[in-house]
């Protein structure tokens, strides 16, 4: 019987021996590396942090004590050792193991993570609430040195550092966030990691201090006084000791032993303090360790390669379709500058960096700084492209409205996997783009209804001298192969295109919506019922020519978008016909107002009524409970 | 004639003597608090910064070389001294000078600045627009020591440090932000302002290294290396160097000479460099320096005391009811936890947490951190309430959905200067809030009609055990004087209050809009045209049973509100009825999809329509263009 399978909980892992430990760490691996062939997921981050894993689950009182995992990418052995091996081959599917930490799947999950770097702010809560109810466990936040260049992590230390509580953060240190990591915060790590003086020494003399009784109570403060003024010479962690924290490190993550140790002697301190673990992201992946390449993985793909079983007949996504544009574009346009958020290949960009690395600004994991950078840069005529997750933007949101959008600098949004993303679930859906956007003044807000005008707009945005320009495109592929960028023209400003003539009822398609209706419109003509199709492509400004002829010949409008249903494009076009034209109704079709959980792409569309079939659904019942005129 | 007189721009100052500059220095003072005692303003971090402001244009090639002031708080003296003197008495006045910099206003406001902590990220960018274009100017960002808390600063530094961009951080450190300074960064600065080891002695060694020639200059390197050695012993700011920045200082930011020294010596290095330069907020002030209160003063007070002139004989502000309510609530609520990021004053939070210091958590300029670890308190069984403002809550979007309301934590944001804030203007308005909110899932989303329902709302806030909730008030005096918190009760869930009933019109008013709304219907009535007025207290959920009532009852739905019309509460209404009712047409009222500038609240509100003649002046056009049946 392996070990894994005696392990249903931290507590049993508790009563193993150091060699039974790294068997143990060895099985996890092995188990990982099995069911994410199988299952895809983000395999990478885990690996690394195997021993780490189970030397906090050894060392700390789980689940009394509370570990708090950033990302939650990381969070997949800590998974398998918390009782949910069994369900592991569920990973990242509907009704299955969420890819990231969730507090309803578990109580070990303290704390839901999707996003970067939000762990120490949370734990940090965490601590505070614990010491309002007057308990004592301990808090240990677990971050990425990628996560570190982010400014809420730096928030949250600096607040930490300052206070006196009983708080832990453990740094996993890879040397790679998601990419190869960027950043001053960057370099300062590798110096530390090089530094051949660790602080064993300062540790033994600050442990004989702090625990010096009678005679030597004196002597003990003496100590720490010198201890203080030179510990920039024994501490590599000088940084983060003149943050506040207490530095230990830096210790090897993969080697079990020695991370019980020190978590377990610091336990006895008090204060904020923090420890630094060097692992390898990917370890043991035999397809060969670190590499961005690893960060994620496809279903069903071989161990030793990396690579899906299956070759993909698909076109290219629309990330790659951005990416192969902008460089092109970039050929072309000597002004357009690129800025990423430590995701180069996640977002396309980095094909076009390799191209013109002098107009590439990768600025790490801080989607605040990068927007209002560009809008500096915007300042002295460049054009920046700043390419996002829709999902992640949320983090500029600010900058968006008050460095871009009040100073009117022709910035352009690039907002990557808008809408629902499938299996990365909800904390990575971007589904409030369309509500924050056409709220912002100046903005203006597009989505393209495939890869050819996905590249038209990018190229319209390039040449929008007015103002900061924001496109949206979902993560899918889209239906048609495109040419290369000099081949496809600007979008007209502030134009809709009709693409189906019909009667009575007129579909408003938003970006990825724009197919499905022709798709349901082709079912309902069948039927009987000729529907107007109309691709939306500009959101903001809507295109009030087409809309006023369409308000003219048509009894009723259904708006449907990829976004969420309260306050999107739908309510938008709700307000201005509500005031304009009484005679017209108007049915918002949108993502529900509720949280939408993993699952595949086309299951949440079907569940949302965000395909072909439940758009012709809700149009079919428009003519049911109604007397629509003929 | 006075000095002043005679500088009309920054190259006069520059033929000045180091004598002449200090009494330039004492006229810039002198007319700034007169000025002011007028106008009202931000006085005190300008005062601190007028010797800063002098040498700054005095060495740098200005508006050549381009400086970026963080928050435009520091700018007035700068205004001063950039062609703007004779219109100082219009400060923060309709059409007058900006209280913060604005691009529109001078080519010498490089980049607008009102919310803090901007400027590194912007001045990096302007100098990396310049590296693109070929040119060669200096670029210089000056922020103060609060601001650096901020993770944006710090993402910025992060960014800049990794680089070998020719880019300048003045570091402005008067210990003092809006309010006190906390973090650990702050405790960094004082130990790093009390070191009695100055780089003078390493800043001799290293320019010698740098320039040594010939045969010295492998002893330069040698030297060179030496330095870095030990540099955390003859560098007070170890940790801007350890983040890439070489640092020079601290100095002193009232001694001219010495500024403009340092300045044109720091102009002949390279890549990331940091200046930090001591002074004192308020410096001059006659009513006496530092202090929170003089951070702002109201228009006509006397320099002397920075009393008004005239006794208020207003009601205590919103801000101050809600302050002293949530004093009351935490004596009767033991799990009510305050948040605030740097404004215990400006959010009336500062009474209370002297009450109750232990619940009270000031997180510095961190709105981002401040939300995510209520979130995490939050899970701990504790009820925060996170007071900031509607603007700067912007910056902590992310949080509010990834860490709140995905995880459905009970988390009440109170969302002070909601709505258009007059005098501050364009940067410091509220009036996206509305439309962001009501996008989030599981988010309670409220508004009072008057400072009684404020309380009321606050009540039935902390006592919200399913999810987060929203109140939003605005940056005024409500109209009624409210009575100790346990008086008042809670306010039903999802309830609107009808307050006035008439035919065919209802006005669906929101906060600050009912009392407004109520008058509009009285000089309606008088006009024999009747109109429901309705309080709607809870924008989401709304109160559906009410709603169907007027529906069935009315015809023409005005929904007003002060927040931007596009996708407000009124786009919202138009889309729930546009699918329920078709007869029954809505209109939005609210501010309109443009940038509105500093002028009173009450013209702004007036140039909105926002007011009761343009409530009622919009509802009397729907009678006249339109045969309403009777």
């Amino acid at each position: 019987m392996k070990l894994l399978d005696r392990v249903q909980s931290p507590a049993d892992l508790r009563g193993l021996s150091p060699e039974e430990l790294r068997q143990l760490a060895q099985e996890v691996r092995e188990f990982l590396i099995a069911t994410c062939s199988v299952t895809g997921g983000h395999i990478g981050a885990g690996l690394g942090v195997v021993e780490l894993t189970i030397a906090l689950h050894y060392a700390f009182d789980t689940p009394r004590d509370q570990l708090v995992w950033d990302v939650g990418h990381q969070g997949y052995p800590h998974k398998v050792l918390t009782g949910r091996k069994d369900q592991m081959h569920t990973l990242r599917q509907e009704n299955g193991i969420s890819g990231f930490l969730k507090r309803t799947e578990s109580e070990y999950d303290t704390f839901g993570a999707g996003h970067a770097a939000t762990s120490i702010s949370a734990a940090l809560g965490i601590a505070a609430g614990r010491d309002l109810n007057g308990q004592d466990f301990k808090v240990a936040a677990i971050i990425g040195d990628g996560s570190l260049g982010s400014g809420l992590a730096y928030e949250a230390l600096n607040n930490a550092g300052a206070s006196d509580r009983d708080f832990i953060v453990v740094l996993n240190d890879n040397e790679m966030s998601i990419a190869p990591n960027v950043g001053a915060m960057h370099k300062y790590l590798t110096s530390v990691q090089r530094n051949p003086i660790y602080n064993r020494l300062r540790s033994a003399i600050g442990d004989w201090a702090d625990h010096a009784k009678g005679v030597f109570k004196d002597a003990g403060t003496l100590v720490r006084r010198w201890e203080e003024s030179v510990k920039a010479f024994l501490t590599p962690g000088v940084l983060f000791e003149e943050l506040g924290f207490r530095y230990f490190g830096p210790i090897d993550g993969h080697d079990i032993p020695q991370m019980i140790e020190t978590f377990k002697a610091m336990r006895e301190f008090k204060g904020p303090r923090l420890v630094h673990v060097i692992t390898t992201k990917g370890k043991g992946f035999p397809a060969g360790e670190h590499g961005e390449k690893w960060h994620a993985l496809p279903p069903g793909h071989d161990p030793t390669t990396g690579k899906p079983l299956k070759a993909s007949t698909a076109n290219p996504n629309y990330t790659a379709v951005f990416g192969k544009a902008l460089g092109e574009l970039m050929d072309e346009y000597e002004r357009l500058v690129v800025i990423t958020a430590a995701m180069p290949s996640g977002t396309g960009t980095g094909t076009a960096a390799k191209q013109h690395p002098s107009r590439f600004h990768d600025v790490g994991i801080a989607e605040g700084h990068g927007v209002t950078f560009a809008a500096g840069m915007a300042t002295q005529g460049a054009r920046p492209v700043v390419a996002i997750y829709s999902t992640f933007l949320q983090r500029a949101f600010d900058g968006i409205v008050h460095d871009v959008a009040i100073q009117n600098l022709p910035v352009v949004f690039a907002m990557d996997r808008a809408g629902l993303v499938g299996e990365d679930g909800e904390t990575h859906a971007g589904l409030y783009d369309i509500a924050y956007m056409l709220a912002v003044p100046n903005m203006t807000v597009t989505a393209p209804k495939d890869g050819r005008e996905l590249v038209a707009l990018l190229r319209t945005a390039v040449e929008h001298e007015s103002g900061p320009f924001a496109l949206r495109y979902p993560r899918d592929v889209p239906p048609d192969l495109v040419p290369h960028a000099k081949e496809i023209p600007v979008v007209p400003h502030a134009t809709w295109e009709v693409l189906r003539k019909g009667e009575n009822v007129a579909i408003l398609a938003v970006g990825t919506m724009v197919g499905e209706s022709l798709k349901a419109a082709d079912a309902l003509a069948a039927e009987g019922l000729p529907v107007t199709v109309v691709n939306c492509r500009y959101l903001k400004p809507y295109d009030a020519t087409t809309l006023a002829a369409l308000l003219a010949t048509h009894q009723q409008l259904v708006v449907v978008e990829e976004g969420t249903v309260v306050n999107g494009f739908g309510a938008f076009m709700a307000s201005v016909v509500a005031a304009h034209d009484p005679a017209v109704r108007v049915h918002a079709l949108g993502v529900p107002d509720r949280i939408v959980y993993a699952a595949s792409r086309a299951r949440q569309l079907a569940q949302c009524g965000l395909d072909a079939a439940g758009i012709a659904a809700r149009v079919r019942a428009l003519h049911e409970t109604e007397a629509l005129a003929g």
